[in-house]
């Protein structure tokens, strides 16, 4: 009847309005793009955000890398920027050698140092530097007899060295049978000056050295590393001449972006919901009117996978946002989370932006062949993912004595995962050489085989399966933009 | 009527030779290929001066890079050629000692080098290096209170160090807290005279050293950079025995290159002309004849792409070339632009080439499918590139802190392009390898979702693309080679 | 007849009831899949073995690298990491300095060593470091004259160096132009205390250290290699607090895995008997019904592959497992074929799990492909094998003498095998840049068309067979599940 | 008639025939494949002469390169292996220090050597070093004035340091701004004993050592280099226990080769003769009886391209064999023609026997694929080498002077085209960093188009085109099998 014709008709009006893209809704209906626009907006505004904090970053990086540098240099003696990773010693008197070098530079550091160091003061004196052993509580090893007496609880001794301490001649003795490692902690103040040619206010940092001589392995060997943290503070008392970014304009910039998203949030919310009430009414009209049920596959036609994309990547925004307000305003320090969750939403928003290339048809093509190929590139990972993890297994155990690039479970993974894009393929061979010739053996046919099943086999398949999904798409396409409205809705309407 | 048809098939005529190619042309009319002529020797004697150009710059840029050398090795104390990026000093007696060693190096040169180098006279004696300070201009920094009072003007000291105050002992004192930099200019006169034994006339060459102890980032590293900037000039007064390539031999070849280009540019600026008129008269005969206005990709089809090719070509040439000349007889010295100039124009120039194997059929295929192929590849790469944007920034934010290859957005930029034709993956792996664990794990997800993305997916669509436009254009080419000049024309006539 | 048609169809079933997959089984007949649980059981077993065997081993293959390197620091002069290939001498003085080194470094070594390393003691003294030299019997070589006189036979004299004999001054003459080489050896011991934080007990390990003055070339460069063989016992008077892991606990695990495998091994042989059987009464009674005897290849049908890829894997396993009991009750020590059966074994279990991912219609697709490339891949391979071959053996003899690349047969293998995968190709191009101009030509026109070929024409052809297979499966696809059954047994009923 | 029809079915066999493989022939007439059998005997022998050739080659280079390394050790003071193109003296002293060094060395040598070393005696003393000097006959230059007076001719002074000269204290003067170059020309000998223990006789080294001090660079640095020229002779006088390979037994097996490859090449030649005598009889036959003639294209089908191939492969190893000849019996020195000869004929060889894999049908797809997939390729790589050449040009010219991998023609090639395979793109990148903007600015540009362009826009069309040829083939290949005889001349007697 005609009444039923008019609910039907107007119904699918709607759902037509519903499916329609920006562009088509201003035509129909002379809707502006708001959502659009602050799309748009919210990009400008975060990448302005992420450029200032990815330059702050910078500035306090490079100067955080090179106090390590410098304090390197100053207190490990005959240090090497080259040998990095193979700083140690191997005998006593090295080892007395060292420790005494790291006291007598600490005590002369102001008459040496070409930067702005000072000690950390406390109540008067400046902090001594500390030095703290860690052994075992008992040992008794006498490896010649092939007997040992070892109780495996570790014990502390913390010498302060301060000014008095020092004056008189320090005498250490350390029982390297039982000793873990010596640990010497200093701490040093300075100010990044570096930060006023570019205007913006210098901040105080505070540095937290510690050099270890880690004899953890008791293979004769001693390690020396020397680590860095960092606290950053405002200065307490400063004076400046000259005009400098305020801290609170740079506040401004992060309030704008979480208001921005958090306006593109609840727009998006309002449409899922939209989308979501619509389907439950369709679902219901479908079933007054025809008595059949809507497959599930219909019914998520109705939640746009974009929106989903953009709230994660709001979310992601507002909470990166919020962290970084707190470091700005020193009161909270954890920088990691912060550049995690905005350069993840980053990535994101940059995704999201393929959404408006979509509008234009041909782009479409590209996007839809991405989502037609991705169920088969996921089943296919899974299969070569299998064999992959066989490989790595079977790497790690068989040639991990041997190389270096099979030592742990994660190298292999990345060893592998570089051998298959076709990197550093003749160092790995390489290095192998030298060894047990069963082994050798072995590891050659491991790589042959690896290399040429993932490099090619794996390979070839991968192009197969998209080639083959982008004829499909290309094909259906003039078909599928005409039938893909009807597709969903119209079979209701017949 | 007959008249009509009697324009109408002149006017055919007159087209069809239009888009006839020189072979045809000479064929149908007996005209000879002057153009195509013109072309060839054109590449002939460009090729020939790119060579000499190239030869005597190498020349030119061996001589200034084994005096950079030897003056590094010269004035720089314990340096060594494999840690150039590495040579710092940090500590106060290290900076006096590598000043001081620098002017007693400049006062005894002569009895220590080797070449041929000269002081720069000036009334009567050498002209002195010259120790320039700069420091802030008032700072006052206790970095133990968090407490700093800085001014940050920047003030200059210049001490030259003429025979005289170095006779008497140089008594510097450096305010390290306040200081920026110290610079010690030298100039040093020598005469290439490697070229006698390629007949070239030595030129006589001006060195301005510059040493630079870098102290900006105020971090307690200085930096050590030594530059070296290099005037060429004819020198005053020589003797040679033998006879020399003369300058104006080099230039002759300039000359004629200008005159060629200048000849082909004139002649194809004619048939672009020729085209648009051409064109014109036919949009007028359309619509006289048969009321229909022409499109504008049919418009398009009068203005041959290969033409503007050589336009361009032989405009960058010749602007190349006269400064070439300008830089030959020691007028003008901007030598990078002149470089580019040529460089640019000879890729258009071989480019250019390809037009001419166009000529045969098969060739054409080829051409015909990268031109087909484009609008989608250029689409493709639009979409491509709006992730690859996300993950630069992404990485920059994140990683930059803690890995080299990530600290600033271009090195960003280049580290990921080299993922992406696999490049160097292993070590961008590896180079995280020992940091916070959270940013460690994010670094995984981050690269293997960045390489398989971008090392699979993308590469196997583009395979797919170029595959499909291929297999299009072969299946039309039979078609098409007939159907072309009908397609656009003909369809006027009947 | 009736009787007959009861017998083919109740034959039929068996059949199909054969060539089901446990899934359709458990549907058909309830039958728990056991066999299925049986593997998930074996390969989460197998895994733990694995990752507790490969964590041991990095523990005592760490501590045995980290005392090789101690050992290098204490008895090489002069020794630096980076150089290791590098460590030689060139003359007289040098190697008397380097043995005398040694030797004083040996007795000296409890007051160097920070490890607890002590000497082995035999009846009351510790056993002394033993020198032995190796020399041509009789040789009398003056090149001066182009004359020599010698004997090949070789001669050992062998100089125990004990308390005694070093206490007095040692006087060693070598007669440098009869002299193979010189060894020392050396014996020490160590206990592997880093164990004792991972609550494993300590092991003893006997290091017996041979430094060899390697002149077997004769051409006035001794190279100095120290090596470091290792032997693991179990100590024999411990004392320690707390609670370790015993040994049985880790010989439960390999015991459980040797009977999961036995019991997988056994089911799969049944299945296997079963098959032949079940082909053997086909045979009959296709032989008795239809007079036709049954081709091989459908012979082929009725024996499983899967089973036979476990049958391989579970007799490596258990192979692999009783060694490494043995391994760990210290009576054997071959660790390196133990790890290669495991580690073969894991990629054919890891491999072996795709089968069930081929109960699934899609993933069967991608296994299908695989399957059917195959043969073809192989057959390419054979081709490109040949044409390797030969560029193999060119490059060996004709750049061999000229790039260290090419020195030896397996060295160009490699060498060729990377390039084609893309990697270390300019540097390849670069070592060979300064050589004899016809070598350098050769060896230009030797890597591009190498490259070109194999990079290019053979990576292309490779991806044409793989794509034209997945594309001919894929469409047989939906028919051939259908015909499968059919087409092998349902032929004989009709 | 019946006549004409038995000569037209006679020649019809006779085509057949020729056309067999000769399992065909064998199978039709019963012919033994001796032609195949001798081939894979050839092979044989090649193989194993290439493989004693490349053994006693290994061993002769690895004596040469070792002396090489001891004489830089024992003549250039503070050598150090890894610094060796960096090996230069820029001071005065330096230079007297380096010369007085090699001398005083030399003098010692015999106290020094571990090897077996001797001087060249000649009248009863050694032959003394020599010192010769190259320097402009006569030249005044001031690079202070800017004046210089050259006269370029080079005169050379040499000065022999025999044992008297030596004994008074050598005094060298030189005159550093005329100087070119200072050579020093030892000759010392040796004896290749380490051959003794493959029994192979030992050779007699002659070294003529060359140490060069190359001013002609006249930049103030001064590079050393140390040259090493052998000359092998067989010892005069000899006395060796045991037995040992002898020189005859080698030439046995070259002698064999040439035998074989006569051979081989005697039975091409005479069926390349058949074949064109068959073909002017079938042209005949073709004219007489139809009156047309026969197209180029079917007379070359009756010249198989394989037996040219062996004809050029045997020329070569023929060749090959007797320098070899020549070479071992120490008569001819110039053994990398020899190896080149070899090298190039072991391809040709190996390629050869795909042609036996051709027999059978699957493996010939394979080659007709690459054999039509040919004048498309070299098309291809015409047009690409046209762009590929203006991008060398253009990246010589421009960044040559910034970028060491541009600095020369064949360096830029070698560069762009491991770029192309996706090899050291990164490292190409970084290097150009710290540069002028503008140049900085280009060079990113020139690479990023250069590697998209070449690294996926053409490896995907070479793709396209291979697949396109491979399915073509592949499609027409059972069509083409049956139809190929006829094709060529069945079409003859219809």
């Amino acid at each position: 009847n005609t009444c039923d014709s008019i609910v039907v008709e107007d119904f699918r009006r709607k759902l037509k309005y519903f499916f329609m893209n920006p562009c088509e809704k201003y035509r129909a209906r002379g809707r502006k793009p708001w959502k659009l626009m602050l799309q748009i907006l919210k990009i400008a505004i975060i990448t302005f955000q992420l450029v200032s904090f990815g330059l702050s970053n910078q500035m306090m990086v490079t100067f955080k890398d090179e106090n390590l540098m410098v304090f390197k240099h100053l207190f490990l003696k005959e240090y090497q920027d080259q040998r990095v990773d193979r700083y140690a010693v191997y005998t006593k008197t090295d080892v007395y050698d060292h420790i005494y070098y790291i006291i007598r530079r600490f005590i002369n550091l102001q008459n040496l140092t070409v930067g702005n160091h000072g000690y950390e003061t406390m109540q008067g004196g400046y902090i001594p530097l500390i030095l703290c052993q860690e052994f075992y509580r008992n040992s008794n090893i006498s490896p010649g007899n092939d007997t040992f007496n070892i109780d495996p609880h570790v014990d502390k001794g913390i010498t302060p060295l301060d000014d008095n301490s020092l004056s008189k001649d320090v005498n250490l003795s350390l029982d390297f049978k039982r000793l873990l490692s010596v640990n010497i902690y200093l701490t040093l103040k300075a100010i990044n000056l570096q930060t006023v040619r570019h205007h913006v206010f210098p901040d105080c940092y505070d540095f937290t050295i510690t050099i270890e001589f880690d004899n953890r392995a008791c293979s004769g060997r001693i390690k020396i590393n020397l680590e860095n943290d960092v606290g950053i503070n405002e200065c307490k008392d400063w004076n400046v001449a000259g005009t400098f970014m305020k801290n609170n304009q740079l506040l401004l910039i992060d309030s704008m972006v979480i208001i921005a998203c958090f306006m593109s949030l609840i727009l998006c919310i309002r449409s899922v919901c939209s989308g979501t009430q619509l389907q439950l009414h369709y679902t219901a009209f479908f079933h007054t009117y025809y008595g059949k049920t809507v497959s599930w596959s219909e019914r998520w036609e109705f939640v746009n996978g974009w929106y989903i994309l953009i709230i994660v990547s709001d979310t992601l925004t507002i909470a990166g946002s919020a962290l970084k307000i707190g470091i700005q305003t020193k009161d909270l320090t954890n920088y990691d989370v912060c550049s995690i969750l905005l350069g993840a939403s980053t990535i994101l928003v940059w995704v999201g932006v393929i959404r408006y290339l979509g509008f234009f048809q041909k782009y479409n093509i590209l996007i839809l062949t991405l989502r037609a190929a991705f169920p088969n590139v996921i089943r296919f990972s899974c299969c070569a993912g299998l064999i992959y993890l066989g490989y790595c297994f079977c790497g790690w155990i068989v040639l991990g004595p041997y190389h270096e690039k099979f030592r742990t479970l994660d190298k292999v993974t990345e060893c592998l995962f570089s051998l298959i894009i076709g990197d550093d393929s003749y160092s790995t061979f390489k290095k192998m050489r030298e060894k047990n010739y069963m082994v050798w053996l072995f590891s050659r046919l491991y790589l042959y085989s690896f290399i040429s099943l993932f490099s090619y086999m794996l390979l070839s398949l991968f192009i197969a399966f998209i080639t083959d999904t982008y004829e499909t798409i290309k094909v259906s396409f003039a078909l599928q933009l005409k039938v893909w409205l009807k597709n969903s809705h119209s079979q209701v309407f017949h």
